[in-house]
């Protein structure tokens, strides 16, 4: 017998119910659904559409509705099946028949349109302002631990000495542009569709850009059967915080490699990891892999919209309701994640030690002998046959370069002379000194452009 | 000021309970995880690990716990972080100290994998359940219109005349192929991992196959670190899910065509529709619509799953936490849509006098005309050539091809005679006499073969 | 016997050549990487980093090589890799042993980045120069078609009536959006990561400023662990991309259900459909489905480059490598839609008799009626009731709304006079008189709107 | 000025030509196409539809046609659209009008049915002697480290010691399952649908079976309009061909982990790695990191097909088109994967020395210890506790466990004895001897079934 309740016991069309209803998730767009009629509801009785007083009426019966919301009062009834037909019908108990003319040039359609887009709005500003708390995290981190030295890798392998802090400000790259990315989203999500009624327009002389300024919209829509059937901005923005969500899984990635036994570079703080009482050195590094792992969740969130929005014809289409979900999913997941590693990169310790002893290994001064050549005459490909000469003579005599005799350089170039000992990991790293470079010069001007820009978040 | 609740208004690690937390959703795999333990102790207890009579506390106080969760009565603590821990926490309480012995031999790695086991088992059992009764549905609206003629589409253009009950059997086989798939699913998630411990097996002298004897798996897993690891099942339901989804936006997307006012072949009963209550001849589709865009929500699910398994190395990883949340939706999403689907297609009023005028149309009968030539000795391709330029004769007048005369049709071939007037869309559904075909003799042995298969099933 | 030519009769080493080579879909960078090639050797001599000489021979060594590939005189050695190597080769074996300085302060890493870039700037560019297009053939239509009356829908159900026109700028609004987004990817793209190295930045006072101001670029790169290793620009292409396609596929649907037997509404030109030579009014319209089909197509290249990106720690991963063959067919399937799109929509008859007796049908005035009250004094909700009985009553009866009595009007509400016979479809429309609404006058505006903005992209 | 050809400078209905054209990717069906054409004209002969000379002419020019194909001789004529045309076209060449009897009772419908369907069974296949290929080799790598321990890892931590074998066996598991999951596959790509005409059946007395029998089907297709559009068999493949490429990337994931410097665990061979000459100990794991790469390609087409078929209406449209260029990739790049892997596998090197070292560090006993209580009679959990505490005062002490006293042993319980000294990495893994578990007893036995399974495949 199964444990998973079938949905055949009941007549179908009881399921039908529970099928359609959006009250369950659509719930927490209350305030939004309540912003907009307060607008609509003033722009009526501005433009004689309704009278002064019935305004006034409908909205403080909506402002003691969303009171009883944020008091817990609100009995949320399933059979009015979504929030706006909640709100609606507790309206008509608060303040009677006057609430019938509220939906006075509105339909359903453009209703839902732009309580959609007010959430998508603060979305992307709680998103942004997540994103800059956690490049915030980054630049103090890269700023504290300005001097450690670690290898760069290319395919995981050491490949040259490179700052940790400027490893860290690749990240910080990338977050800036998710930044800007969302802020594009903005331009899209920020048009005011009411008055686009069911699909056509309505017939009544409405003020558009009243309610649009009421609500704090830039623009108007321009064609009402594309109102009603646009959701590109639910779509942008799950594009947007996917590719967020793929740069926290790449830091996450690290951060789980650098925890780990065999690089032992960092180690995280109790909050963000699950110990093992029997074994108390392993602290698993939990909210890393957990975010690794919510990565697919918003791939999975856009490719859903996407799918659903395949091949519609205009204008309103039922499957348009499965446009909350996976949103509000989307943008909890991604606020949390945001603010997740904001803890744990602000909490973690690093470990200069390991680092710089793992950037001493190998022969990841090759580039920077080769460079020295050049530097000396030599042309670029042929300094470049005479330090591969060099590095496979090393290691086949197994031992570092900066173990090998100056004669032993010159066997190879007799452009090689003492100062080819002054060639460090931190002479490699200083000679890396143009913009965009890992020389601390250059790193230090990241930071402070860095710290300007999320100012300016902020 | 954004109505989104901000993350970052408490400290990072407590939004980090928030974000490991499985409570809220892997509650509802109690009864699992009560079952598996009663086996596990069951077999402790066998094997002299524990003794009987702790076994028994335990199975009794499992039993209470289960009892206490089915009567409402049981307190979900969060902190507690998952139903695992949830209900161990509770056997202690009920049942003291020896509560402790349960966990003998046995690892929360283990464990998880075990519950989403046996989830999925009940999951597909379910699914194919629902599958069979909308097949039924499907057999008897066939079978209810046996003898309706609608026309065949290729390309949405009226291609040849076919029954009704045909096209509907389409989808019977598509729904069968479903069911199949759903039962090789079954194979691969029948397998029981408990023993593999946290990755490497456990140090007891256990017996593995009572307890999968006891829990009803046909075998247990091969190898402790895959067992701990594999989400294959998951991803298999998901594809099989994803592939009915698809069936069912295919249906959806018929109903809705035929339920619009320019095909008309259908009415839908007001249960699966949402009306207008100024325009009361619009019925709008609502059911068909939410499943056609739900099937995004189901393809993403998978997506989302894949993208999380890919590139992580053994074993097990928190990543795979993940693993929930998508299943539980796509199983409740799938076995509500196959409900309101048996419903919606055992209510619907076919509208046979559209359907057959349609099926009437234009040149539909050009192949049957070939094939008549074909038959009287011309071959296919002079056949084909023949008839192209007779309907092309036919449009130019502005003439239905039954309404040519016989001197009409012998103007292109000398073969033609009376009886090419029995050339109607009976006779053209008749001719198509082969296994798979749409000839009324064709179509009742499909429905009788339908039967047989569903009946097996139920 | 399979047919498929197996992998194992060979050495896997070999296989492994195939594997990793990318010339058979890198070649097509060819251009951009000769121009960022030849940027970057002026750069070198002007920074005296190689003599001015030297320089002069590459650049115009690298001009020969493009010479021979526009003239298909350039041979593509597979053993050679990819488009960079194979390059380089040919430049060494034109200007001989010089070559070699080409490579300095450059590595395989950042030249790949470099050339992306400039391919994604102009598939952009050509993207919107393609949409541009398409917007303008839809405008046309519109315009060339400006009083035609059709069913709008909802549900595809009929609802309102609407201007065809109209309808068809919707589309126009979500191609506009799209160039708009593309416009922000853009922004992303158009940095300029050269000088970046391996991954540190390079040891040479190279001037990144003048090489991206010789190739166009607005700014250069911010990190150089980042600019090798972020494919952002990549994504946002494809997401973009995906958008667009999605639009592509909505309209798509709707020239199909155009183009049935059942509405009737358009005839597609020949050279966009297929035919049945048997059935002469069959017209297929098979570029309206192989663009839906499509549709699939680039929500996979899309998904597919998120699934690589997933979990990469930095810097530069083979991985990759996969960044091109995607894009690449993503760009190519969009340009081509969005030509043949141009094309059909250009072509395309409108059946005006068709649409506007479509628009006739049922209830569609209904909304208006409500509206006739409201005017007159009744609040919404009242007058929305009397209308909803006398439609019910008209139903009943079977008969239209514009065939009842002023009698049978007054049976409802007294304000019914005789101007309710002037509530036609031509004047529903012409009360949609608010931005964004399909009122003649709103529609007329929308289209000049239209044509300025199309012609500021021209 | 782009780089990218633009599609505008031609008139759009040429760009349409490319748009439909499939013969540059479905001319690798040449071979499925003749098969089935000579079936079909075997059995229209049988059947006296046509007569037997002319289908003895008919199979000799399809076996012409075929050997010009295969040398090469055969000139593909892209106005000629696709394979089944381009091949028709030259069969008339051939032997003239008596070609024209071919197409009877057949449709390009069923026939491009029967060509895929059979290009899957081929590739299923391909593809499981691939894995079991690849199995092999993980056995014998397995098998020739027989003796070497190595951590065992959850969440990239070391957690208990474990065979090498057996984590290379966990993969063998995975494997095991795709080549069971492919055999699934096959059961529904194994239907003839010959037959199916159009979309109704043919009017002709053909005999299927025989068809199906020619051509090695074990049964034929139920229902012609199903069989018509249905690609389940395409989206079955595509999604096995997901998570085994998903269980490759994991395996790739290891690979590249294993060779990093930071483990050290294995030295891959130079074949399927790329070397810097200037570093000759960084070893590129191209072959893992590419393979990993290639999961989002895979992924992506299995969207793309799943988001193509999402809302088709019956029966055959052209949207289907787009069955095939993803599946060939697919099975291309999952063909040579499974080589690139077997070959890397077969040539890697173990570095036994420092596997075991990274197996000695930690704590990674303390479950042994914990068990050495419970079998001296401690409770489980009380054990537990005993541990925990031991092992942190071992961790404040900095010492190993193996490094403290009897003394300090029993400062913790008086249960310790001389004897546990003789808990050991060795120890540890020897005492998981159930069923799954890494004792070397359940390896050598897991190994020897692993070989009995592969040996059934081959």
């Amino acid at each position: 017998m199964s444990h998973i309740r079938s949905r055949f016991n009941k007549p179908p069309s009881e399921a039908m119910i529970g099928y359609t209803l959006s009250l369950p998730f659509d719930h927490r767009l209350y305030r939004y659904d309540i912003d907009g009629s307060i607008a609509h509801a003033k722009m009526l009785a501005k433009q004689n559409i309704i009278p002064l007083e019935d305004a006034e009426a409908i909205c403080r019966g909506l402002e003691d509705v969303a009171a009883e919301i944020e008091n817990r009062k609100f009995t949320f009834r399933t059979e009015l099946e979504d929030i706006h037909m909640a709100i609606e019908a507790r309206l008509f108990e608060i303040i009677g028949e006057v609430a019938g003319r509220l939906h006075t040039a509105r339909s359903r359609n453009d209703q839902v349109a732009l309580d959609l887009r007010l959430f998508v709005k603060d979305a992307v500003a709680e998103t942004i302002a997540g994103i800059s708390k956690l490049q915030l995290s980054l630049v103090d981190l890269a700023e504290g631990n300005k001097d450690v030295i670690m290898p760069g890798y290319t395919h995981l392998q050491p490949a040259q000495p490179v700052l940790f802090a400027h490893h860290l400000l690749a990240y910080f790259e990338m977050f800036q542009r998710d930044a800007e990315r969302l802020n594009d989203v903005l331009k899209r999500a920020d048009v005011m569709p009411l008055g686009s009624g069911s699909l056509t327009g309505v017939a009544y002389n409405i003020d558009r850009e009243f309610v649009a300024s009421e609500l704090g919209f830039s623009q108007v829509s321009r064609n009402s059967m594309d109102a009603v059937s646009d959701r590109d901005f639910v779509i942008e923005y799950l594009a947007a915080a996917s590719v967020c969500m793929m740069h926290l899984s790449r830091l996450a990635e690290e951060i789980i490699l650098w925890a780990s036994a065999e690089f032992g570079f960092i180690e995280l703080d109790d909050a963000y990891t699950t110990g093992s009482s029997l074994m108390p050195q392993k602290k698993n590094p939990d909210a890393a892999e957990l975010c690794r792992g919510k990565t697919g969740r918003i791939y999975g969130h856009m490719m859903a919209m996407l799918t659903t929005m395949k091949g519609l014809p205009l204008s309103y289409n039922r499957d348009l309701q499965e446009d909350k979900e996976g949103l509000f999913d989307a943008v909890d997941t991604l606020l949390s994640s945001l603010c997740v590693f904001y803890g744990m990169i602000g909490s973690l310790k690093v470990n200069k030690k390991n680092m710089e002893r793992a950037a001493m290994r190998g022969y990841m001064l090759a580039t920077d002998i080769a460079d020295y050549l050049v530097a000396r005459g030599e042309t670029f490909r042929s300094a470049h046959g005479i330090t591969a000469k060099l590095t496979r003579y090393a290691t086949d005599k197994d031992k570092p370069l900066d173990q090998l005799s100056l004669d032993e350089y010159r066997k190879f170039s007799s452009l090689f002379d003492d100062d080819i000992f002054k060639v460090t990991a931190a002479s490699s790293i200083a000679a890396r000194n143009v913009t965009g470079g890992t020389s601390p010069q250059q790193v230090a001007k990241a930071i402070a452009r860095a710290r300007e820009i999320v100012g300016k978040t902020e």
